[in-house]
């Protein structure tokens, strides 16, 4: 916030050609490497969809589980602007495997089908679990072998790297990552992600043209870029991302003995998923928001974000406790 | 053949506007009603990428098989065209089941999600089955009563309404289909097919121009109509379809004892897929073409059509056996 | 900027269900009608992209002048998103007149040639000149008479109204238009545009769909709807407009008679384009960033905004001078 | 006809991977040059859309002349495949000028801009008139300097070549043209075009993939590629292109002295474009089909083909003599 108030002082020259943004691209080189490639967004679904265009052609396809938020939750944003086919592979956790790749993994193309290109994965998932290092280590060395790019959808990847005790380049591009959708909303900004490619050959010279086709191109970016060069200065990114995740392990502490609360995912970063009975949830929805994830269970979710107290989580570990007496 | 050598003599009003056209599409509304609406496209692609696109905006969705040939086989015709996602669902047997649709069927629409629109099932499928009437009626009643609609790619709707003694318009609309993607070219055209509109309200005005935009409009159209016209008179269509059916059921007749060969799916139409070991595969391929619809088996497809001969059958079923041996 | 702030205290609902958008799109219908159905974006291009892809099919066209943000400086972002062709019309002075429309109305449509479906007009327009109320009243009674819907370009409209002493609906819908994107960025917001349908019916469901598709669906919407809520109350949209428009005749009066200035266009809200020897536009731009709108020339572009001092004017207006002596 | 008739006995591999396809190939590399690698579509939009698509990214362009075909005929088939935008140089007489193409040419590409990637040309155009072989090559070199790639729309590029004394190589290829939309179905055939890239790697491997989800992969592609060998075998493409040249040299000698036609455009090829009242126009429709290209004038279009024979120019020019009498 801070960061924002100070960068709407003085005129700054429009479309990321001011200091604010330089430094913020500036701090993510420090991070990522010095070949890497930065461009900021509004959104997520809009970094994903920069990504993931500048990486394929129309008749090329994108890999990614069918419960990634690409495939789910972004309205077909992908598809409409790339006009790309996405393979959406059924899974329980929200993670791609080596076999799910190796059915994909064709020697002959033939202009029948679209042609794998890139594989996307979410780090953490959309159900709050997390491949370990050696995993993508694994499905990066596969993808790279068909020749095909791995994107990541990093809305949470903050959390993942705190969670796992890595810094932000061992957690992606030191695996084998191409590209990286960095999320900010997610982890405190009032609005804003980055899509950093590893290298800046990976776009053939069309991100900033696909940025600015994809809307996403701020005027005024350095209202972004000032939130962005906060959230990298002093492992702010870390602090916030576990705290969240701490919150989150309370919050499993204070429920999971509670009788009728059956969590339904491993719990690794700042999400719990949960059925219990539907009265509960409306009981407990009428003093806190959070999304029924599937009707049928109901399972739930509940996250944390930087801001959660402690208070928060025992007041609604409270909550759900008096509404399943 | 001789319908086109017919249709090229004289001059003609290029693109539709000629007494050719005029009479195939007068055969259609004989056939499927006079409220319907036919538009010749040059390839079944085209057929099923204008169908579609006239009944879907860019955030609807289309529900499909995940075997089905819009999904497998059109390189993201539909995708790029339509900026449409499509639904495939996983299945076995090439056919959509309630229990798919009602995955789909939500109360109520939210802005992050594509929206189901359309169902999309082949007729004979992809795998050579079939749904049989009643299927049909109840998949369409209960996606009509959801507000979606019902389109068959009928590239071998003429196989399907032949095997089950049925007429064309029994066969599609009167169970409830709304636009049928008619196929020529698998049942003797040297090229076209349709596009049939139960109602013209369907496609609100669109079909002329995603025709002409999805570069399906010959200007010299009167070669396809005459092919249709010379194909749905004097019930070409079921002497055709019911021939190759009948030389599909003298195939299995012939190979079913065959030690090494296994049928692998029910044979319904003019398809049989089977399982044999690599190498009797490459023997037979030296000697026929057809596509190995599976690597892993390796699981083949064999096709009958129009114009084989018993003759053919049975070199064809010595060459397996010989293979085998 | 506090209104911001004030959004950042509490938690919120995203993507749009909180106070703030409901507090903020109340005042839109305060303004220009409750039947007006109103959708936040990121920027002007997200603005026009939604607005326009409402309105459209992919076979239909949008009208607009070759100088037109739409056809420029949004790099086929319309295009790509909408798959449509922009009809654009050579012109002079950014406007459209009744004969441009007139050369596009044609009685029979046929499936060649896309299908004009909205005209788009910038108010003010590319070049800071106005359409009268007259003007913008006739264009629209004849586009609507062809079945056509107008969309305004409203980047600048609170210029526009604030110098012709109009209200923001007497300015838009009162004359004819049908869609506006409202432009909150130029005008001192942090970031942020509106697209308001003056009547629900005319996306036909769409708007939140193409929203959500074109990446322009907020998750912390709270803090653009918490900027536009400041701006339009008080009528802080007219004060700051208006205080921008004055610096810019500030500006002009300053400049109009310095030998080597030659003010090119008419002078009509916050922008003044004039020519001048190319190595003085150097030396001024050694002190103060603008655009060269077109090389040759040069003819360059010098805009005020609702921050600018008298005192920035005068020093401009003193570079100026100095670099032509 | 008989190229086809010989092509519908025995059975065949589909989707071009039969004999006939082969031979006709080659015959295309035998004269423009065994690194050209040739594209059989359905139709001229489909090749023009197929060639341009390749050659493109969607934040690139197209220039062309205002009057193209790919403009104003084909109902916006490029912008929805390819979500490029064309740019539209108004013109005269349907040809490109040195000058048009310089306003484009642009030192340093930014992001708020699509970039001109492709030059697209019509020859002849659809005025009916010629580039000189000098032109073309001075336009082709600026193209190239720029690192565009010219496209010729050749839909009667055999009219041009035949009229100029050229062999269709030393008319395109030779001359600085990168890819040819190649007419068949304007002069002679039932239908079929073919795309030829003179360099494979200017498709960058997208030929074939652009073509299937173009819809323009005919699976009884031998068809379509019988007919072009006949075309292109005894220079049959020449006579039938002469043939109709001359027919329209006769016309013209024909009609030129009747009181009451005006003559509009340069008479190059196979194409007169004449003024005339209305009430003769519309006598003459009565007999005649032909297009009237403009209301205003009117102006209509008048066109011979190779299988028009003198006395069918003797008969149009008598009945257009009576009409004016």
């Amino acid at each position: 916030m801070q960061a924002i108030i100070d960068a709407n002082s003085g005129d700054a020259v429009g479309y990321g050609h001011d200091a604010y943004t330089k430094r913020a691209t500036e701090r993510f080189k420090d991070i990522f490497g010095s070949s890497s490639d930065v461009y900021f967004t509004f959104n997520g679904t809009g970094a994903n969809v920069v990504a993931l265009s500048c990486l394929t052609q129309p008749y090329e396809a994108v890999i990614c589980p069918a419960t990634a938020h690409l495939q789910t939750d972004e309205c077909g944003a992908f598809e409409r602007f790339a006009g790309c086919k996405i393979l959406a592979v059924p899974c329980d956790d929200g993670k791609l495997t080596l076999e799910n790749l190796k059915a994909f993994a064709h020697p002959s193309p033939q202009e029948h089908h679209v042609q794998p290109r890139v594989i996307s994965l979410s780090q953490s998932t959309e159900f709050g679990t997390l491949y370990d290092p050696a995993e993508l280590r694994e499905l990066c060395a596969f993808a790279h072998a068909q020749g095909w790019y791995v994107h990541m959808d990093g809305a949470r990847i903050s959390n993942a790297a705190a969670a796992q005790g890595l810094g932000l380049r061992e957690a992606t591009r030191d695996l084998g990552i191409d590209v990286l959708s960095f999320g900010g909303t997610k982890n405190g900004l009032l609005g804003g992600e980055a899509v950093v490619f590893f290298e800046r050959s990976l776009h053939r010279g069309a991100a900033p043209f696909a940025r600015k086709q994809g809307m996403q191109l701020a005027s005024k970016m350095r209202f972004i870029a000032a939130q962005f060069s906060a959230l990298l200065e002093n492992d702010r990114w870390r602090s916030y991302a576990a705290h969240a995740n701490a919150m989150t392990n309370l919050l499993e502490s204070r429920i999971k003995n509670i009788a009728g609360v059956r969590i339904t995912r491993a719990v690794q970063c700042n999400a719990i998923f949960a059925t219990l009975e539907r009265q509960a949830v409306e009981m407990i929805r009428r003093r806190f928001f959070f999304y029924v994830f599937d009707e049928h269970g109901p399972e739930v979710r509940w996250m944390t974000h930087h801001a959660t107290r402690e208070r928060d989580v025992a007041d609604f570990a409270e909550v759900i406790a008096a509404a399943l007496r």
